[in-house]
């Protein structure tokens, strides 16, 4: 469809100030967002001078019980009814997954829609292609809720920070994963334990995997490097590790060298690119993300010029999520009642990616060693070939073992491996039993 | 002059894509800007498809040496020929004070001209007029940089949580006081001494009474309540309180009781309407707040769906204030470079306003005694009569005098003082020596 042809009709249905909303998916995010939409209709009025009108629902299942009213005719199970109603001006997408979410957005957008959305699997990887696309029809594209829940976030990225230089974004961006590391930290519970009591509470999904293995931190940190840096960072160049070999001997061995682990989102900017990664790390525990217990998020950002930010709020869960959307909705509706072709928001530039194995980390390794004379030279050999120095040993006999720490001084992660490799052909030692990166003073 | 008339003329030059920018004032913000603008030209360009040229910048003193590039011409003393000046498409204003700068700024809006601002104090006291003659002109009028210098919040709070219920909005939003209250909790610095730190260190003004009245966080304490709110609610409506009377003893009982003693700008709805006040409050130690030290400024906003939001950073300073700026600069010309009437993203519906007489807190009230029997039922007497049920009481004796401290629940603050005034002409009350409000458990 033509975005310039299709453009009239949709500014006449603007122009009502009734807006026709198409809802993509009606799970926690999109029934929070309806029941919103309906009851603080008068107060959403008095703030925006703008009324909402939820015209279609595109949901999988018809049958099944739903948490706010619904009028005849109003669910569908044809999602491409909902992006071509025809007085569905606006279209709200919060169904997840990239298939069939990226269609619709696209069809909802050349058709001249402006589209807001909650999908950061979907921005993660087809990010450029989708804002193309909305700039080619001139309406907006918003994603708001993609990184961070209800913490405002893409926004000030891309829009209050758009004049600033900025070096280093940290994130505590999945919930699930900070709340079974505030458990391990807090409790010395074991990681099974503490996953257990998050599937219990609801902060675990039965299958955890796209949460525990860093995969959904992976997304958000893509997008949260793309805009802070201006170059476009997919979830493919994203490297990604989660936390289920961490272990509650770690995290209190941590908590003895004043330091907190935490998944973290590290994105960054050096003399030779961008990058972005995800891992768990320790955090000394005088800084600022140090102190995001339970399923909170938060966002801290380094700039030239603004030196450091933090953002920090609910990363999850539907109201939160949902509040997030209705701000996006609000903003397209208010940019689109105007008329005019709406400039994007977002523009990428080419640039170098760092490749991760170039990405200077410090670490902190456990090993399990013989106590012979002579092991610790061997392993300080070890790390010395491969030219990481070492920055502090401790050591703790039991019995003829011992257990070994060694963190490392700001080394490639190539480096780091490399050494580690080579510990692993000592023959005291017994196991390198962890490795954990160490966030804090920089390279 | 006519604002459609004008508009025409204005677009054209938008269309260049190289946007006049027309400057009022520059000092540390307006300096900072200048060389961000030049010298961050590409990186700006490439993030946002604009670019940017500085036409004219209206100083007070034309002889004065520059932080910055001056060509020939660029100068005037004139505000108003900045203002008119054929190529200047975008206002930004960074002078301060009410006048000029009011009439300046509405020059700007009737000419057609966007205007970015970093006046706090005109906006609170001027809102309405000047968001209104914006609204006429179809441009925008934005001011980020208004509170909390680079902490993006204005923004966040007028279209990110337009769809939100906000209760309340607490801020640390003046380095200055914070400054000297976090010197006065951790080195048990006196007022005088922790002023004189400030003032040796830039953080201070020679004259400080802005700061250290209330009178810098009074207004921003109004923009908050405003945006968040949908009330507008004046300079003249908050209530102000500075830090001039807090001393290191009581900053000691603080840290003893879980409490640090901050100046904090609190604004709220209840079930009565709307109010903001500004005045040094206990908060307990594990309120996010409380870990907010020296210069920086962080805002802490409560909703019904979003639960909590945290934003930190840097609340002053020209480079940060600078980001801000730069961000409206690049947001209201993206916005223009669209052709169209720009709709207003502030409106205000009419509210009521909660007298500062009927605000609940709970206070904290030292009082010097004569230590005899007795006197401890005729201070509770006191505190019944008027209302103010007494929570807990501590005392300390020296000699034949002892220190009484009273913390009360929550009571109104007509109450409160009422039963301060009756302790005062009980014999055995030698002084009330401080009061000090207590935020955390609400009424």
């Amino acid at each position: 469809m033509n975005a310039a042809a299709s453009k009239p009709a949709i500014v006449a249905v603007l122009m009502e100030r009734s807006i026709g909303i198409g809802l993509l998916g009606a799970g926690t995010v999109g029934g929070a967002l309806v029941r919103r939409l309906v009851g603080e209709s008068d107060a959403i009025a008095a703030k925006t001078g703008l009324t909402f009108d939820v015209r279609r629902i595109g949901v999988n299942d018809l049958e099944r019980e739903r948490d706010f009213e619904v009028t005849e005719g109003l669910l569908t199970d044809d999602p491409f009814e909902v992006v071509n109603y025809p007085t569905v001006a606006l279209v709200v997408e919060v169904m997840g997954g990239k298939d069939p979410a990226g269609d619709l957005i696209l069809a909802a957008l050349e058709a001249g829609k402006p589209v807001v959305t909650a999908n950061k699997e979907l921005i993660a990887s087809r990010g450029p292609e989708l804002i193309a696309a909305a700039e080619r029809a001139g309406v907006p594209l918003l994603f708001e809720a993609a990184v961070g829940g209800g913490i405002p976030i893409i926004r000030p990225l891309s829009e209050t920070l758009a004049g600033e230089r900025l070096d280093r974004v940290l994130g505590i961006v999945n919930g699930t994963t900070n709340y079974i590391l505030t458990q391990m930290a807090e409790e010395g519970a074991s990681y099974a334990a503490a996953l257990a009591a998050a599937q219990e509470l609801g902060y675990a999904e039965t299958d955890p995997t796209a949460d525990v293995s860093g995969a959904d931190a992976a997304a958000k940190a893509a997008i949260l490097a793309s805009l802070a840096f201006g170059t476009w960072v997919g979830v493919e160049d994203v490297y990604a590790e989660g936390i289920e070999d961490l272990t509650a001997v770690d995290m209190s061995f941590a908590a003895e060298f004043g330091y907190v682990v935490k998944l973290v989102a590290v994105c960054e900017r050096t003399a030779d690119g961008v990058s972005a990664r995800v891992h768990p790390a320790m955090i000394p525990l005088d800084h600022p993300l140090a102190s995001i217990r339970g399923a909170m998020n938060a966002v801290f950002i380094e700039g030239v010029a603004i030196e450091s930010l933090l953002f920090a709020g609910p990363g999850a869960g539907g109201e939160p999520t949902a509040t997030a959307v209705l701000g996006d909705v609000i903003d397209a509706a208010r940019e689109t009642l105007a008329g005019a072709q709406v400039a994007p928001r977002i523009r990428f530039s080419p640039g170098d990616l760092v490749p991760f194995a170039d990405i200077q980390t410090r670490w902190y390794v456990r090993l399990q060693v013989d106590d012979r004379p002579g092991v610790l030279a061997q392993i300080a050999s070890g790390f010395g070939d491969a030219g990481v120095s070492i920055r502090s040993v401790w050591q703790e006999g039991v019995d003829d073992e011992a257990a070994l720490i060694v963190v490392t001084h700001s080394a490639p992660e190539a480096s780091q491996r490399e050494a580690i490799a080579s510990l692993r052909k000592i023959d005291e030692v017994i196991e390198v039993a962890s490795v954990i990166r160490v966030l804090g003073t920089n390279p």
